[in-house]
């Protein structure tokens, strides 16, 4: 299943609509293998993807990482759930375990179940966000995020290459913008500036994001005790499951006089 | 430093221009904790990012994936050198290595060092790229791509929140799309797609990216022996500075009748 659909509430040009809304499917995948002669298992990593060819995702990612050379070093794929395959290798293959570890590099926490993960994040976080964001914006201050924070994106403007973060208040006013090629990492830059000021958790703020809203970037928002996201990309299936778990407002596709709102819309005035 | 200058070929309605673009820094960054009443080293993880604004970045980093639940129980944050930041935690923060291990996910490999990951895939693709591709595509050819893909893709028309990945021949003609919240795992699904018919090195194809083209991509790329990658977005330094190494040609930013050739412009007929 690639896609799902969900129920939002849909603003364009001062009009309101409760419509559905197509979103992409994410989820995790497992990926491990069993090698040597005596079958080993391998735990090599875990891809948040779309659903729909795990099979070619698996075999494609054991050859361009390098651990496989040719299509027939791999013996079977196996599906052990609906979020897991385990490849059997041929028993020639050669699995460096030091260049795995040494090599793989991480870009943020996750567990299979993305069920797991939501308790880990409401765990964190310490309250639940919806007790303590209990505030309401216009929606003609959301319509002008986007606006203020393309003034302040010097380096997109100059390179199309980089993603950003920013945080405003509750009146709309640009507190802070980081700007990345990753898109989890000027969210990090962005918590990271305002952690020390004592800001966290940032129940009374509401987060840009310049492109599109994943798993990882709202448990990052979750973390810090946001209530309020807004993107001006599409969100996934997963970064919707999360906000609603976690009583915050998101909002996507803000942009040319519309959005939608995903979950929370309490806190939107219409 | 956030962005680099580069000498392009910009070719824009049936004009050519040598000029300079702007490129936004791609480079890893290696971030690791000193912890307990021992400070022993943990290395956490490896995240392409844009330099500046370290310290912040690993400060969130740790506070978002739940390492750190207060800035003060960090008590140094230590440049190693450009590309690492040493953490000195609290001796009283735990540090719950099994659950790391568990819950970091891992979307790619790479070398702290950029160079040594160069020269790993130059060594896994076994012959340089530049010698098995000598052969030329039009500049006409290359604008019908995006059309072409956007016909195929859709998965993004329903959603907005999908990447793609697409193979063509040298005719233009497209032989496989695949789409993903995530954009390796497209192109991963793409090359797993096409592993088992024996079409790799794809020495004779394009690849076409949806979006921007990061290092990884290149890196993947490099892997399935492509000389000919395009993409709608724009490419990060490092993707450049590969695809120069492995005598790939790169084109960034192809839409609305222009495009930019970032290297290997002898393939590109103008």
């Amino acid at each position: 299943m690639s896609t799902l659909s969900t129920a939002i509430r849909k603003y364009r040009n001062g009009q309101v609509l409760d419509t559905d809304d197509v979103l992409a499917v994410e989820e995790p995948l497992g990926i491990a293998v069993l090698y040597g002669p005596e079958r080993k298992r391998k735990n090599l990593a875990v891809t948040m993807r779309t659903p729909g060819q795990d099979e070619e995702l698996a075999l494609g990612f054991l050859f361009t990482e390098g651990i496989i050379r040719r299509a027939d070093e791999v013996l079977d794929i196996r599906r052990d759930d609906a979020n897991r395959v385990t490849i059997l290798l041929h028993e020639e293959v050669l699995l460096d375990l030091q260049s795995l570890e040494r090599n793989f590099y991480t870009t943020s926490s996750c567990g299979v179940c993305g069920k797991a993960s939501i308790e880990a994040v409401q765990l964190a976080a310490g309250t639940r966000i919806g007790t303590s964001s209990e505030w309401q914006v216009p929606a003609a201050l959301l319509h002008q995020l986007p606006g203020t924070l393309r003034q302040q994106q010097r380096l997109f403007e100059q390179t199309g290459g980089l993603h950003a973060a920013a945080l405003f208040d509750r009146e709309g006013t640009l507190l802070a913008v980081r700007e990345d090629v990753g898109r989890h990492n000027a969210l990090d830059k962005l918590i990271g500036s305002v952690l020390r000021s004592a800001q966290v958790p940032l129940s009374q703020h509401l987060l840009l994001l310049s492109g599109r809203a994943s798993f990882e970037l709202i448990q990052k928002a979750g973390m810090a005790g946001l209530g309020f996201v807004a993107a001006v990309g599409a969100p996934s299936s997963l970064a919707v499951q999360l906000a609603e778990e976690l009583e915050m407002t998101l909002v996507g596709f803000l942009r040319d006089e519309q959005f939608n709102i995903y979950t929370g819309e309490q806190r939107v005035v219409l």
